[in-house]
């Protein structure tokens, strides 16, 4: 079957842009036993690939050259030849920027077949996937909130802040997010139930600090964050003593030089505990936060947005969108 | 009795300077029941003090002006109207910048008898005491190392750094420090019983971080920071994943404008766990922490070295001497 793919044709220098990929077709593999065929319907586009597309040392091994650029997929198994799988399953997997993949069923974690009874297939990628368990993670397992403390998360409206202030309402926290753009801090506030958001755009840390001031007059008591730079410095200077920091991203800094913190001094006057983690090393927690989160998502209680690219050649150009804070919410690829 | 104190006259602007300071003399008030006078031996002069001079918020209430500076001391129970305490008795408190202090025995924690057979009533202030519970703390409960394992310490030579050497040798680990001067350095090595020692000075963070890579082959699994700028980043250019930061001190940055940390995204690179402590809020260690410690210095094991200025007049400069990195080992004022 033609089989068109994005490859990683080169690695940016500074800034990606779209001649870092490559489009090229090629033809999917006949099956060997224990093999499923899978359809994409969606890829996910998530920014830690950003840091995969470099040589250097990150907490991944970096994305090979000259090979399917790899990420999230939702699909339908069009052929099969694992008792495991039948054609006709909608799966969750690892099938990277093509139209089909070839999986091996029996390798455990490959390919996970999913129940869209309640939650759209492409939630899958988002709520009810990776970012979610994301959100979850830094949530439950480091920030730990008591009800009544006041949280934050900055690239509030995308796929895991919107799963972070979800889950951390439903715990009885006061949520304040941070934002780009009026558009995205009215949203989460009047429809995924922030109590306030913050627009980041043009100012600076000591000007946002002072919004935040306002939009969490108790102090902060946790903080996820994805963004770093001026995000970062201004909530840390409204932290309270004994405040926790759950280090997702850093995607001010993912294009260039390093984003500096300003003020890593007031770690030690609050005594914060900051923890720098990727869910893919706690799976463990998987599957009680994917349960969590489904029943957010399947009761209608946490309606999550997604921002839609379509066609697999778009994908390049979704993607540097992503990074620079263009999309709204999860941000995908439709391929069917 | 005529007492003699040194007073905080006035906060630094930037720098602290000489003229912060003003000697006063005092009477010291007649004893009310339940009261002792304790005659002060040696006075503590520790960087958490600098802190304390500003109005800013810090770990810590600031130090009132126009009264005598805060800070332990060790001395001897000269009148007691306790029936806890003896003339003669030898004490561990916190008398503050003074000759002598009169202290209500009953309130808890402000005074203890301590054993001067094996262990010199100096270093109840030094690894006997506050400084080395601090090690202790941030190397048991917060790096918790393996036995192999690469730890590293900045202010290596100083009172906190020289315990947390000679605690984390004894639980079979690697240890390699950071100080100012050869001297320092081959101190630490010879006498403490370091593995490696690095002198910074002079140098930038990626100088320093290719002298970490010769002297911590195997990477960095625990860092007790104390000093923060150029040693932190450096230290954190060579962290292994999973490792722990104890951020007990930022003394780089106490004097005037905040030293940012360059490299925040290996915290999230290396999934790194920090957390900023203050050993007073954790007094529950105390009991066990000052029985290993006593033992270790009461055995000949961990021989800590001193700096000891010579009567009280002298405490200002020896403090700001503190600041500069001028100290070899625990600052100390000798009074009697």
């Amino acid at each position: 079957m033609q089989n068109r793919q994005i490859h990683l044709d080169n690695r940016p220098k500074g800034e990606a842009s779209a001649s870092n990929f490559k489009l090229v077709t090629a033809e999917t593999p006949a099956l060997a036993d224990g093999q499923v065929l899978v359809r994409h319907h969606f890829l996910s586009l998530d920014p830690y690939m950003r840091g995969r597309m470099n040589e250097s040392k990150s907490y991944a091994q970096p994305q090979p050259l000259g090979q399917v650029m790899q990420g999230g997929t939702v699909g339908e198994v069009v052929e099969s030849r694992s008792p495991k799988f039948a054609a006709g399953d909608k799966v969750v997997g690892m099938g990277g920027w093509q139209e089909y993949s070839v999986v091996d069923a029996d390798q455990v974690g490959m390919l996970r077949k999913v129940d869209t009874t309640h939650v759209p297939l492409s939630h899958y990628l988002g709520a009810v996937g990776m970012p979610g368990v994301t959100a979850w993670y830094g949530l439950v397992k480091i920030i730990d909130p008591k009800p009544g403390q006041t949280v934050m998360v900055s690239a509030a409206s995308g796929a895991v802040g919107t799963a972070f202030g979800a889950l951390a309402k439903a715990r009885g926290c006061r949520v304040v997010g941070i934002a780009g753009g009026p558009d995205k801090c009215k949203y989460v506030v009047e429809e995924i139930g922030f109590d306030a958001c913050i627009d980041y755009r043009g100012k600076d840390a000591y000007a946002l600090s002072k919004e935040i001031a306002q939009a969490a007059p108790d102090g902060v008591d946790g903080l996820f964050e994805n963004v770093g730079g001026v995000c970062l410095d201004a909530v840390m200077l409204r932290m309270n003593a004994f405040a926790r920091i759950a280090l997702c991203g850093m995607i001010a800094g993912y294009d260039g030089q390093p984003v500096p913190m300003t003020y890593p001094q007031l770690l030690l006057v609050n005594r914060v505990r900051l923890e720098g983690f990727i869910v893919s090393e706690h799976m463990e927690v998987w599957p009680q936060a994917l349960q969590e989160l489904g029943q957010l998502v399947g009761s209608g209680k946490f309606r999550p947005r997604e921002s839609v690219a379509q066609g697999l050649e778009s994908a390049p150009e979704a993607f540097l969108g992503l990074l620079k804070g263009r999309n709204f919410g999860k941000q995908l690829v439709k391929l069917v």
